[in-house]
């Protein structure tokens, strides 16, 4: 906690933004999907929301020190569409995190041996990898007039992993035990 | 909706991520004074980071338009001290919202006639002058160790209006009904 490197901190602000306005909007588009006649899709994007929250928690504590300001450069994606017009704005946005910034802020935090830093990115790509996956499949099925098909979502709330109908045993990424994931 | 100037849509992705950064970080905050003791210092952080929630939606509303990539650069506060410091990080920034940047935005949103975008940052602009008397007085209690003293959070889902122990008849800021406030 309370990170060292100008640099590392300066990513870990970044990612707390993208995350914030992830979580947002994700709860936004899924209210519209609830309108729109999608209340499983609604259940995805708002348990996503869940998992985007833990990773901006992880990254603030991470950040941690005294309280200050600071002016936050963060990507985001807009947009009020139908909902497999925001749901490719979903995806987008999670394959730039995949693609791009995940995998550059995590080999920035391993070069200042940030270990903190390390882990907070880590949990956060593991987890963008499976929500660009559930918000293709959801795309799929708007795109046939579909809702997704699901029981429910469960969301582990150390690293925001994230997947349908039942919880693992232990968190394949952080370890949490079956009875810590939050159910959507 | 979908705003037609581009400095006022700037001002308005700049609010939204600075509400969406203050509703995460109020969520963090709140979960952190109820660990310290302070259940309705919690409920206030809860109640507040909903007010932000709806200034955000608002905002992301009012962009509107077609899905869209966007690099957001907003203010936030950090920090993970002690409650009594946490307040003061989040009186800093309603008062920063309050005195100049909602001002200063709902100015430029009337001098380019932006209809939309000025009742978005009138309705944050009145709900922050409350936010701030509210944490200032959460934080006199809690450098005398004590809790503040409240039955319920009321917030209006239109505009955000906060108001301890009961909602009034109607939103004093938009006019919303008693029975839509959400309690807390
Ligand atoms: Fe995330
Ligand atoms: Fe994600
Ligand atoms: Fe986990
Ligand atoms: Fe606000
Ligand atoms: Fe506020
Ligand atoms: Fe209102």
């Amino acid at each position: 906690m309370a990170v060292k490197n100008a640099m590392t901190s300066d990513f870990l602000h970044s990612a707390y933004g993208g995350e914030s306005m992830a979580h947002m909007r994700y709860l936004t588009w899924g209210a519209m999907a609830e309108k729109e006649g999608f209340p499983n899709i609604a259940k995805l994007f708002e348990a996503i929301a869940y998992a985007e929250r833990v990773h901006a928690n992880n990254h603030f504590k991470e950040i941690g020190g005294d309280t200050a300001d600071a002016t936050v450069v963060a990507g985001a994606v807009f947009g009020t569409g139908k909902t497999v017009e925001n749901l490719q704005g979903a995806i987008n946005g999670e394959l730039h995190e995949v693609e791009q910034m995940y995998p550059v802020y995590l080999n920035a935090a391993e070069f200042q041996e940030e270990k903190g830093a390390q882990r907070s990115f880590h949990f956060a790509l593991e987890a963008e990898k499976i929500h660009a996956e559930l918000f293709k499949q959801a795309q799929d099925a708007a795109k046939g007039k579909q809702d997704i098909k699901l029981e429910a979502v469960y969301v582990c709330p150390i690293c925001g992993h994230t997947i349908l109908n039942d919880a693992p045993d232990n968190c394949p990424v952080c370890g949490a035990k079956k009875e810590m994931y939050k159910k959507f």
